[in-house]
């Protein structure tokens, strides 16, 4: 029987979600966990391998296995063999055809900066601070030229493995809340990096070191080293994962509460 | 010449405010790092000693050093010798006779739980996870006879060395959001443990173990062992202490908590 899976992790722990030889892997502790509830070894598939850092509020696998069990049992049994730092959020049977991955519809990721003079203690591990003051306007103007259907070259990682590197991007914002910029960004599927070399071109568009068309030149040289930083890894956490009506997941939409000073 | 500090931290990896003999008291850290940036030791003073495992979005502290330094160089000095999870906000002269304790007006915390079926590996040392379902109108009903002035010894640890168990409550609001319960609770001071017992009634009026009414009856006992349970630490932040307008240090008012929805 396959099921599927809902995890969040706090990725600061780990070196990404695929099982490592060295280092650890958010797969290889979820996988063990769910082992010991299977009586047997799991081999588990998620719909985005996240890097090293990157956090999920709504990760999505998928995994087979011969053991009865509720999906509540699924849930408070791989709980209570995990890490603190990971747990899984609801289980659900699927149909044998389901694809953690190659089933899914779309990925939202969200990438937290924190712009304020001061660095923050108590969000030192979820968002990326940045002292110098951003405009989020030219940064969402900046945006647009990347919505669509593109060769993302220019924002993939020399070690990225996919075949292609056309993606479709079906929504990008930045918002402010006061201190914090959040962007939100929806598409088929992403490269590798993909989120964090946008972001590197937004925020030095923000910054006002590089105009607004500039995101435009960068994607069309499809060359990555035409681009800008790599945002650090622990502004990024995968939101959500979209599937068709008919494999049965509901939409989930996940949230988070960011604390907005007071007035 | 002596200084008011803002200070942020995370409590996870503390034994509370104070400087230990043994374990790690936030005093330490930060009293070394201000020494460095002073050449010389410094005792720092803080508005609310926070226990073990609670956070402040805004502690304030006062010391006085001879050295001449711009609040911008204490900012950024302290902030470079102190742990990432510490870390100052802001610096300011204030007369000789300001003190972080004795001349705050009031405190305000928050208290963060995470109402819902699974535990949350982000939000594991931020937010107490309680999966039964919780009422937050009947726990508003039930706060409300707390408010204004009484003897809070039913809330009061065992070890609290106040002088007096007298304390005036001026707010307190339980607010939902989605899966989130944010209490806030501002006062002129406040007991040992008085807002984590507090939170310990009001849960178990907010699940329907105890009556509204409860909150009122364990207030008027003045017995500690006729309230609830004391509410873990990880979910108790310091968000706001407030001073005369004469100090010269501006209202910075508690954040509010903006809930990010995923998509």
């Amino acid at each position: 029987m396959r099921i599927a899976l809902g995890v969040e992790y706090d990725g600061t722990a780990y070196n990404g979600w695929q099982r490592q030889r060295h280092g650890k892997g958010v797969q290889s502790f979820l996988e063990d966990a769910l082992a010991r509830v299977a009586d047997a070894p799991v081999e588990a598939v998620c719909a985005g391998r996240t890097d090293t850092g990157v956090h999920a509020e709504a990760q999505v696998v998928h995994f087979d296995s011969a053991a009865e069990r509720t999906p509540r049992s699924w849930v408070l049994g791989v709980n209570s063999n995990l890490p603190r730092d990971v747990n899984a959020l609801w289980a659900q049977p699927v149909a044998d055809d389901f694809h953690a991955r190659y089933s899914a519809l779309s990925r939202t990721y969200r990438y937290l900066i924190l712009n304020r003079p001061v660095r923050s203690a108590l969000n030192r591990d979820r968002a990326w601070w940045l002292h110098r003051s951003l405009d989020e306007q030219r940064m969402q103007e900046a945006a647009s030229c990347l919505h669509g259907e593109h060769d993302f070259s220019a924002f993939r990682a020399a070690g990225c493995q996919a075949l292609t590197p056309h993606r479709n991007i079906f929504a990008i914002t930045i918002v402010r809340h006061d201190e914090w910029l959040v962007l939100t960004i929806r598409a088929n599927a992403f490269l590798q990096h993909m989120v964090r070399n946008i972001v590197g071109v937004l925020v030095a568009i923000g910054a006002g070191e590089e105009a607004p068309q500039w995101a435009q030149q960068v994607l069309e040289s499809r060359d990555r080293t035409r681009g800008g930083i790599t945002a650090p890894a622990h502004g990024l956490t995968l939101v959500e994962v979209e599937y068709p009506e008919t494999s049965g997941i509901p939409a989930r939409p996940a949230s988070t509460l960011l604390p907005i000073p007071g007035s």
